[in-house]
């Protein structure tokens, strides 16, 4: 660890998929960073994330102006790029940390920031280690992002309120337009979330309803085997009782069996595995069983570069985490991930606080079941409470010429000292 | 007609796909009329559009508060339902006719009020006929509704224009989202959106780009008979250049055979008819030849009900025809459509027109070839002088709890004075 009043230069980098809001965390390092001035001196961005440090390829951030920082607050996407891209594990391969030791040494680099989710956090967590194990001291901090809100400990991810607003929202709007047309057109309305492993960004959808028989009528979520009987009756049900029928899909719903539902085992003309997602599945199944007309959305990328329709609250949270990565760097900590703690449902409110690397990395935080409605169809009143907050307030992005004037950056790359990795 | 100074009520119906500025349309037809009630007396909206005239299932919107009536203003999807019905010509189905005088005659109806595309403008025209061919005198006047933009002699159509905002959005933020992402991962983003006979909307999506190279790299267009190998060549070079592109493609694509992209004869397991968007046929084509990394959306549904992103040009547009509407019944006109007229490009200057209902039914605006760049996929400058005013301004709606408090009107059914339709 750099002795205090030592400066060193610090390391930022993007993981994993990106969000509305993980710039905004970028804006709350950088921001941070600049008003300590005499213990961080630049920092760099990884240019595609940890790549960027592999490849010494690498954005200096004091290049530009405080204005265009700010600007990050409100811009989707990764300002610098992101990468898919795990570290190995030290004995598995040590060259990528030998290689990422000589690139931090080279341009004085005493700080490591991460903004990722579980994956990245392991990633961290083995930075952190290479004071001790390769005897090149660095504090390495993670500030949490995805929209997957699967990281343990936090009490939520940035990322995930901004989607779970936009799911909620466009459900809503939605509904209202199946609603009018279903007396003679489209019964029954279908959108396509994300949420591999788990049901969070499907449950927020059921923001949407207020009171009973409210759509969205059927939530189908990864946690609960798909029961064809039981949702087709759902569908007919509501189309008999609403005349119309909303159903949002989690990408990841799955059969008893454990096969996602997306992986139904079509083939196109040329006999090639159909492509398509789990709300095509769906459609056909209405079509097919129920005879009803259908339309399907898939919000895809959509969802979680919304930046338009962004959640204040996690704005501002997502600023946070990556304020207090910093702060909690100069206090002395190291592998730590910056959290999110709720000190209340109604009114929120919440603070920031710290968890061990060592407890964060490679564990996911699944949906609770008492989340679920019994039927498995809904969400239950805890679920609300939850999620309720994360979707407060709008943090809307400046416009010109009706658009969002969402910022580039110069992104100048820091002159590089060394060869090339050998890859 | 009604001879001035005879109060008389009128009928209001919403027909075909509904908007995201349709009920402000409504909320300018209901709240002109209230100023007017020496002449009007209640404004009776149609439950499911025409629908609700001829099974004298009406609403009255006279039991609505002001407020309730102003929050149309801001509230997407159609208010009193809308129905895709188109009435035959008088010769063909005259008992239909007949039935509306009924109905018009028992609850003292003298405006006809309706809200629509160009099928409607057919509707209303016949209905603006009654007099003349059946002895029932009534002012039609057509309000002018429909995300496609096909209406001839208005410069734009309420609807189309918040559409093309959250389009070009959508668009923007999705293609941040994948260039952050291509480093490792997506390299090909592709959107699907509406317009089934004209490239509107997509071209809609290329105000996204402000300069050479900017996203989206390729729209591909009804008007524009597909080219695999140039659509796959463009595909390839802009990745080679940017690392990604971004492809928005029309629903209504079409092969040079005519055939829709999107009817690629796919089946599925069972032989069934596989459905799925033209998005999946274009990315099954980027996979299978390229093999690059893709994801998609379709914004289906989403796009025309996004009232909170809704151009605030539109919504203003919308609540005048409306206005417009009862405006032109009262100063005695009859048969005709309120339209946008543009008075200037930059700055955006419009005023309120009309049109002759026999000169818009059943006309479909098409794009203009020059609209299209000469590859055919890109739009030109004189298409974003036509598209970028229509998207100025924004008009969010009020929230409640983290979401738009869209209005649920009570509805309050009139009175039925008579036997039901024969059908």
């Amino acid at each position: 660890m750099p002795r205090k009043n030592t400066r060193k230069n610090a390391f930022y980098a993007q993981s994993g998929g990106v969000t509305a809001v993980i710039n905004a965390s970028a804006c709350g390092v950088i921001e941070t960073a600049r008003r300590h001035k005499a213990r961080i001196g630049t920092v760099y961005a990884g240019r595609n994330g940890i790549l960027g440090a592999l490849d010494e390829e690498m954005i200096d951030t004091g290049k530009e102006s405080a204005k265009a920082i700010a600007a990050l607050r409100h811009t989707p996407g990764g300002a610098f790029g992101s990468a898919r891209y795990k570290l190995k594990g030290l004995e598995e391969n040590r060259a990528e940390y030998e290689r990422l030791i000589e690139v931090f040494r080279a341009h004085d680099i005493g700080y490591f920031f991460y903004n990722g989710g579980g994956d990245s956090a392991d990633t961290c967590l083995k930075v952190s280690q290479l004071g001790a194990r390769m005897g090149y001291p660095i504090v390495a901090i993670h500030v949490p992002k995805t929209v997957d809100n699967d990281l343990p400990i936090t009490d939520t991810c940035p990322g995930f309120g901004s989607v779970a607003k936009y799911v909620a929202v466009s459900t809503r709007e939605a509904a209202l337009d199946v609603a009018s047309m279903s007396k003679t057109s489209t019964k029954v309305f279908i959108l396509e979330v994300m949420g591999r492993h788990a049901g969070w960004i499907a449950a927020a959808a059921g923001l949407a309803g207020e009171k009973a028989g409210d759509p969205p009528h059927i939530i189908l979520f990864p946690e609960i085997p798909f029961d064809r009987a039981a949702f087709l009756k759902k569908v007919s049900d509501s189309v008999s009782r609403h005349d119309y029928c909303v159903v949002v899909v989690s990408e990841g719903a799955r059969n008893p069996d454990g096969r996602f539902l997306a992986d139904a085992g079509t083939t196109d003309a040329f006999g090639h595995k159909q492509l398509g997602g789990v709300a095509t599945v769906v459609a056909d199944m209405v079509r097919s069983e129920l005879k009803l007309k259908y339309h399907y959305a898939i919000a895809d990328y959509l969802q979680r570069s919304a930046r338009h329709i962004a959640s204040k609250t996690d704005v501002e949270q997502a600023y946070a985490v990556g304020r207090a990565a910093v702060e909690l760097a100069l206090k002395g900590e190291n592998a730590v991930m910056a959290t999110i703690v709720r000190k209340a449902d109604r009114p929120y409110r919440w603070a920031i606080g710290k968890a061990p690397l060592a407890k964060v990395a490679n564990q996911e935080k699944m949906m609770p079941r008492r989340f679920i409605t019994p039927d498995g169809f809904g969400i239950t009143a805890a679920a609300r409470r939850y999620l309720a907050p994360l979707v407060q307030g709008e943090a809307y992005p400046p416009y010109r010429n009706g658009l969002p004037d969402y910022v580039a950056l110069r992104n100048v790359p820091v002159a590089k000292k060394l060869p090339a990795r050998r890859k």
